[in-house]
């Protein structure tokens, strides 16, 4: 679970100095281990807590390094449900210090209840068969390729690796339950009519824990376009080893007829698949057999790009 | 909007000593009408703000009354997002002559997240085609219903008037929305096998602004039976002229699909319509129709009560 801190240094490497490990941990971003000390030294002025754990809690092993950056002249941030700043050790000493605690899956801006009303410009949302099968990964992918051929286009973060790359969004999982939709509507607003809004997903329609947010996700960011996101191989649905994986067609049907709440219009763009566990030409006849069943293009964005998907998406 | 009010009238008569309208106010509870001073001397120890608006903030309006209800003596309840406490003035002075605000909506409580988990004991959920459609008047009649049989039950209060009603429960819209379906778990638990626990429905799937929370609920209630609410001649989603009612058929079969994520044995076990817009030869007409369409039993509880509903679900 370090995909807060892998996305950060996918999409941001120029922003990242080094990886930091606690004792035992075996995971990599591929940059340079160091000390929270010779980070410091090197530069680094964010110490970034990098793990999306289950219920977004900080655990204790962890306040020493945190503590540790503050005093090495960092600021603290985190894409937790926990906040830093309610650890009284961690706010006394930042404030001691005249550190920044960046709690980023928080926000205090209030929201209005959704409308569902209809707003000018194009939007697109990538759905998931479960969480983390790379739903950012592929909106990212899509916006800078819209960015390359110089179509107008905005990521709209709405998750907390999202926030932390692109700088602004709202985790809606964070959000009231009342508010989703609305809160969605609000960040994801009515643009010039060729303009791209590509929305980070969350979650999954079949994941018994999350289901509500990515329903107020679907309603309230109106998509023109879904991508279907999914990972070859996957047992079953995240952090539920009694519950199997939805049916894709299933999974593709349920999220349309969905999002034609708020757009009667919304159809399926493409399907992103992380294929990472198998051969690339498996990947490959995978991705054709899809593409042929469900009629619209379907890639690996890091193996294949999304070239095919943004042809179809600009059609 | 006072169905907050209404439904601790109904449902609680024995503890409502009467109603207070604001000037120009023309709904009625059918309570003795009377000021808080009046109110205070008969006895009256809580005012209840009775309205359920859309967003849950408190007008400004409202507060020379609650402060006269606290300079009364009375403690102040209400169901709002927006909080007593967060008032200055009405902080302040319940602080100073020591009474209580209770603002229902908010619980100090944090969950864990849903699993999905299979739990013992039977659960029962009231969906809906709109919010505002009858579902807790439903669940409260099967509840009583049920109760005079000498069936183990309880009823599980998700909404601030239900809270009110019951003592106890958490609003799941005021929950963080990765939490909901967890919070619903946590609310409606493991029972004896026997144990009919019957769970106050919210929303609509099919309402744009509250989607997301209907479905949490639907994924964390884990419901055996769901009992179907909806208004003759509802002409629009409830706030949302621009949105139409969901077609029945195809509300039901959403509701189905989707608590099966979690209970592959739900089932509809009936339908319920408030008809208090037509007569009672036409309510009857539409009810033998629906029931014949469904195969359920399906009533308006007001006009013939939950007797078929409880026939049908013991059996």
């Amino acid at each position: 679970s370090i995909k807060t801190s892998r996305g950060v240094a996918q999409w941001r490497p120029e922003k990242c100095i080094g990886e930091h490990k606690l004792p035992g941990g075996t995971l990599t971003l591929d940059l340079p281990s160091m000390s929270i000390k010779e980070a410091a030294e090197k530069g680094a002025k964010t110490y970034i807590i990098g793990i999306a754990n289950r219920g977004g809690s900080i655990s204790t092993v962890w306040i020493t390094s945190i503590l540790e950056a503050l005093n090495n002249g960092m600021d603290v941030a985190s894409g937790l449900h926990q906040k830093l700043a309610d650890i009284p050790e961690v706010k006394e000493t930042a404030d001691r210090l005249g550190r920044q605690l960046f709690d980023v899956r928080h926000c205090s801006r209030t929201f209005d209840v959704g409308t569902g009303k209809k707003r000018l410009g194009k939007r697109l949302l990538a759905v998931g068969t479960d969480c983390s099968v790379g739903k950012m990964y592929t909106c990212l992918a899509i916006e800078q390729e819209l960015k390359e051929r110089g179509a107008p286009t905005s990521f709209c973060a709405t998750g907390q690796t999202g926030i932390l790359i692109n700088g602004t969004g709202i985790s809606v999982d964070a959000v009231i339950s009342d508010f989703i939709s609305g809160a969605v509507e609000a960040i994801s607003p009515a643009t010039a009519i060729d303009h791209w809004t590509i929305v980070e997903g969350q979650g999954s329609l079949f994941h018994p824990s999350y289901a509500g947010v990515s329903l107020g996700l679907l309603h309230g960011s109106q998509p023109d376009v879904l991508i279907q996101c999914l990972e070859i191989g996957r047992a079953h649905m995240r952090g539920l080893p009694h519950v199997p994986q939805p049916d894709l067609k299933t999974c593709i049907t349920t999220n349309l007829a969905a999002a034609r709440l708020t757009n009667p219009e919304a159809k399926l763009g493409g399907i992103s698949v992380n294929s990472s566990s198998v051969t690339s030409a498996a990947a490959l006849d995978y991705c054709k057999k899809l593409a042929l069943e469900f009629d619209v293009p379907c890639v690996d964005p890091l193996r294949h790009g999304v070239t095919q998907i943004v042809d179809e998406i600009l059609k």
